[in-house]
């Protein structure tokens, strides 16, 4: 009988359907066994009481990014690179990031990507992948270089509808929808109409009204659910899935909704401001409404309420962050000036430490969410949504990428258990139980009990396979 | 090291969330390890090339049902007793069903659970439990037998809102929903309005359109959009969740739709028939079309892909048989006489036997569901739904109920394969992919390559618990 | 040239679809000439800065009503007969009523309607017609009884799915919409779940929660919502037009909105309280809030704002009061007692006075709808729905039922303004601008700058022709 | 009494509201009495037996356009002048036209709108107005241009989603909504996505797939669904009401449908090609499909019955030609070449004669609408929603632009009754009931008969009053 590296004993497992008392069997860096009882191994850890979960998977995130000039955030210095980054996302739970490698207009994707490797490389406590964005559609992005880098296992894209130096036509979107469906790549859509945002904020900008707050003025939801539909149906057109991210009311979900009982394939993401915060909250004195400046913004109670709905019936398939790393001191935020007015503030909230605490003890310790929704929502679908095959799972095969929580531990959040580069978190004092005490990484111990055990550089790039949005895999 | 009693051998296993090769080593009857191979065991299964399934539970089955007076059925012999009914289920890679404990008007529900209890001890080859069918919720029914059911395990309950013999007032729905939401009983409804399927019955009746074609003219898709509308109102006003049943179609599904986006918990279940049949089969020579006729009727192509659309989009979470075995010859369908007004016709189609097969065939092999959805719709939701603990799941713990599946195994379904007692099959002569080769339960081997290798009386009641519709369960 | 009996010199004249300043010439109560100006005439009416308006059809009035024993308000009396209903109808510019002749269970409908001509005839000032309202359909009142009723001239049919005295089965709604259909008769319903009310009501009861305001929690919107989907479920059934009555907010407005989206014909009701009160009117002490009670009841302000919208887009193409003249002292809201429970409270509310004025002031004057519009809701659609040819309009041919408003003159209701014999008026107090100051009836002077010159029994029956919910009348 | 100078005896007058014998009375052009009997008069009509209706309006006429460089139809001669255009609406009934005066990019609106009043006056036998078509919204025109031209009487101003040299980004079509909404204009939308047509063109094109029937096959019904829903967002975040033209199915319907339940005001219009004609009418040799090509295309005859639904429920309150005079022949449809590619044909069908008489025969004499629905739809509706006070009624002071119908007449289309200069209609060979025998343009005969009486130029230009969409119209 194999005598195994670790073995995790007397936990509560979950997976995305079961929960179950198992010890498992790590060898090699993946899940060897799941058994009642297994015998001796190299190291036993003691998971009595405590829920024994898949990592998680934040799938959206914003790591060492590049922005584009002409964005308000262009020039603005992300804290968190790959190192500080999967640091934190670590501390939280999460064992695997999918961050954005960002073309530029005119520049060339395939540099771009290749650029991203190298930042991650040697610094990444987790492993890693990317979502491609695609700001410059050209033919021989498309034809040669795409092609090229799906070959190499990189199958998400994204596409933006907002932010001039970003955004896509109609036209360019078809283009990319077009050549993804060719390479079975899934495609990620920011959506919210540019051109009604930008007419709204000239507006706001000559009666002066500037302040954070008006940043929600500027992009109501009509804005989000006009670009849902357009982007659902330029999906519907093309013949391919969609990925509608961080989507922040009932009015864009009903449009999800609404494509998908014409037959149209679509995944939906939401996120845990969209549950947590409201417009308000971008109403405080001392441009303090800036940390909370996200797009979409947040809504009111009624949103998120609908949000909430969506997590519990399943409208929502995935669970991310949208971290984004911009410190309030310094170059962040406010790089524009310490009363910029909204336009030029960067847009963005860091969570990657924070997610998995505030659904799990939101959503499955008020018996919102079972323990395999939050499996699925965190971890497992994004795996499969996105072709990880060997995450997001606990299963025979699998990387041993696990976190051992002790869901009763009631901490009070602070930015310090964070462990990211930036200066605050829009959860500064809430009150969660639950909490991950131990995270491995393919079987490697990297946060247990608050201390980072794992050294930078051992996470390792993952290639993507064909994700699930275009059917059920084979099993052979 | 354990060793195991039985280990099933490099297959393909698959759960409700993933897809694995593993070996899963059975012992006392319950899962005891899944792993990448295990070690000697008192038997070895070969499982290579084989898919490895939780076996499926049957949770909307009619087995040695006594009919109440005045139903066109009553007097109308069952051909399935539990001997017969789970031999069937067997052979069609089922390992437990869910059937009625049919109350009559005027007399004890205790008493018929008991003599229904009678009815399958001695004589079951699988594991079973009952749904409770109230036809008369008098106070003492729902005050002192029904809860004094709830805590002997029985935890779900059906209400039919036709039939002339079975229906329950909107009143008597509501106090059987009241008791329900106190005893944390989930209810299944029939939904179709009892009403206008007599009133419209009435009027073909007088023009003399009495074959069987006519029993789907009488009750038209309205007939159930109205009843599953009415019957949401019910489970909104009462504060708990239902299940509808036998969804025949896009227009209650509508409905169902419109009850979650405004914040009711319902589950839905459809059928074989309404994925395969049509109103056309009905129309056939020499009452054959009575071979088909069930309650809802099977509708047009359009019902049918609505209702795929709805296995795909997980807008059903049950897919189940509605088995109801009466015998084209003899005291069955057509006791009233060989040429009965469909109004006199025994309703229902056989299908313990089929139902995964066929679900098999044209969802997971032609690409529309993937396995772990198969598993999810034929046996883990049921047993999560209906509260059967260890049943539907591999999983450590769970009840080594187990089909072996070869998933490219050519069958044309034939009734002599179907091993019930019923003289014809609503499916005769098509042609599926993928068979279960062995099943077992609860470790002990049933079927064998088209043998019967066990003994009736085997099979034991399983108590329910509360049902997942009521919250997600506790992990402790 | 035509020396007419009167002519209006000088007003401004609406039809429901024109505006225009003319004179209008009367000859045999008739309209006979609409001209720029017209030559001399027994007598002249200055109209200059008035409205010329077709009087009000109120179409929606119970009077002299004997109500069936059962009801809560069985005994109790109703305080206007015709003399009194029609006097105040007229006094708030209406110049036609249909009220309810109703059969009880067990007695003959034809007499029952005979019964109310007798009681009408001697008293009205105004003219009038009949909705019969069938609470026992049974085949001699359907086949015999109402077709003779029909060639008579009755032509409107009403059903009621709540009251225990009144209500029918489906079956017998479908019975009647049958005859309906045959009969080329409209039919009005009173859509809630009658068993849905008594159970919430019972729950209250004993709860000891009895006080008016319980009124409204025992009959939410969901009830409504479910009696208005499965009304016209019936009529989609049956093929024939419905009206769906007295609709309190957006539920029912939905369902009425999806059938007309899917083919069926239905015309909607709405009446002054739903616009104007709301629940909390019914929380008022001293039994005060029983004053407002009606069925359905004032709902909140997000209802009133979604009957707003179905009044200002033609959802809604009826508009009329519901008056149920129940006194609060004495034998009528409270005959059960002075604090009796809320089941045991008449239901109603007085409105025959003040339903044009309301409308006027919170729908034309706020700019809201058109004059046109108001003459369509309050005048020419009810005389096209139910069937009065020569009523509800100014033009060639029509009765000369004319009320002249002073569309700036600013009054405060009291209840002595209304002159109908019930001591309250929910409206007490409310400030309004515009009010009729003449009202013709067939040409003759009804009321005249708040004075009655008019003598009781002036008024006539009105037979009824088929109504336009059958399709466009031909023109020929 | 008056002396008129016409009256029209006997006939059956039907306004928007109602229907009744009359005798009208014209004196200096205007309607002056509306009488059961009338004196004499200079002339007098015998309307025996016919139907007496507002002369059409048709609010959606190419005349004498001006293609702007680079459409398909750039450089295509359109056959009808005002002289030939005006000509043939008064043989089909029509005494009223708004057609578009169009700015080309880089060009002067005033300018062109100067040209289009050139072009009209001396040539027009009936009166007119313009729609302005705003190609090129650049701040002196909105600022200052505009303004001058509403204080002219233009009202109405039309934007373009589609065709690369008239379509308006959402941007654009925002600053024009703005200064609709302060200058109280109303706005008509050409709602199709540009750029998914334009994407979808390109690939049919590449496969070679380029004769007419592939027009329909690039503009789906999906584009122009998101072209609504993006046109109504736009119009809910400028708060300006909005008309969307020629709908031609249920998608776009929908969401006209929805947009109003949120409260946005919204005019739908629709055409007699998409009640009459579908897609496959784009299927005939020889290029004869181009006869009917036309954006958006005819669908379906599912499309059909949902457009016929909305005329019946009123979704529609306007119904126009969309008269687009290309000839089949030389420098018109295909100009660009005898076998050009469908993006080189010019769109449109011709219809501005044929338009009343399909509607009357379809809609009318099949009992679809009633009489005063026709006049509303054709005439009323156009006159109240476009400002043309005096046009498209039958009331005391409107101008006496009046058709005489008889409704009985059965008449074969052939072109050469069309009295335009376009060489073919879709409608050939089609029977109709019902026709115009006389048409009255102010009280003057126009046609007579099949004759034409009138002189050109003796049409004037019409000044636009605010649009009824901005609220209800003052009665003082």
């Amino acid at each position: 009988m194999t005598r195994f590296d670790t073995v995790i004993r007397g936990g509560t497992v979950a997976t995305a359907a079961d929960v179950f008392r198992a010890d498992i069997g790590i060898l090699d860096g993946r899940i060897a066994a799941i058994a009642e009882r297994l015998g001796d191994a190299e190291r036993s850890i003691d998971a009595t009481g405590r829920l024994v979960l898949p990592g998680g998977i934040d799938a959206h995130v914003h790591i060492d990014q590049v922005q584009a000039p002409g964005l308000a955030s262009a020039g603005a210095r992300m804290a968190d690179g790959f190192l500080s980054g999967t640091r934190s996302a670590a501390f939280g739970g999460t064992t695997c990031t999918l961050s954005f490698a960002v073309q530029h207009r005119g520049t060339s994707l395939r540099a771009a990507v290749e650029d991203y490797h190298r930042r991650a490389a040697g610094n990444a406590y987790l492993d890693y992948s990317f979502h491609l964005v695609l700001a410059d559609p050209r033919p021989e992005v498309l034809g040669q270089e795409l092609p090229a880098l799906v070959a190499r296992g990189h199958r998400s894209l994204k596409v933006y509808m907002t932010y001039e130096a970003m955004r896509l036509s109609d036209t360019q979107i078809l283009d990319v929808l077009e050549v993804a469906r060719e390479q079975r790549a899934v495609v990620l859509v920011h959506a919210e109409n540019h051109e009604i945002i930008g007419w709204l904020a000239d507006r706001l900008e000559r009666r002066g009204q500037t302040a954070p707050r008006f940043h929600a003025t500027s992009r109501p939801l009509p804005v989000e659910r006009e670009a849902t539909h357009r982007a659902l149906t330029l999906g519907e057109i093309a013949g391919v899935p969609l990925v509608i991210v961080h989507v922040s009311g009932a009015e864009p979900l009903e449009e999800i909704r609404r494509a998908r009982a014409r037959g149209v394939t679509v995944i939906a993401e939401t996120c845990p401001q969209y549950l947590t915060l409201t417009e308000q909250d971008l109403d405080q004195p001392d441009m303090l409404g800036a940390k909370v400046m996200c797009s979409p913004p947040p809504r009111d109670t009624a949103s998120q309420a609908a949000c909430w709905r969506g997590i519990e019936d399943g409208t929502f398939e995935l669970f991310n962050s949208d971290h984004a790393p911009y410190r309030f001191d310094g170059e962040g935020k406010l790089r524009a000036g310490p009363a910029a007015p909204f336009r030029k503030v960067s847009n963005g909230v860091p969570g990657l430490a924070t997610r998995l605490p505030i659904l799990f003890s939101e959503g499955v310790v008020t018996g919102r969410i079972s323990l395999p929704r939050f499996v699925a929502l965190t971890a497992a679908n994004n795996a499969a949504i996105y072709g990880l095959d060997r995450k997001g799972r606990i299963a025979i095969g699998a990387d041993a990428d696990i976190a051992i929580w002790d869901p009763e531990h009631r901490v009070t959040i602070t930015n310090d258990l964070l462990h990211h580069d930036v200066d605050y978190t829009p959860w500064e004092g809430m009150s969660v139980t639950g909490w991950p005490e131990r995270v491995l990484s393919r079987g490697e111990m990297i946060v247990e009990h608050g201390e980072l055990r794992a050294k930078p550089g051992r996470g390792r790039f993952i290639e993507q396979s064909v994700s699930s949005a275009f059917g059920p895999r084979s099993w052979t």
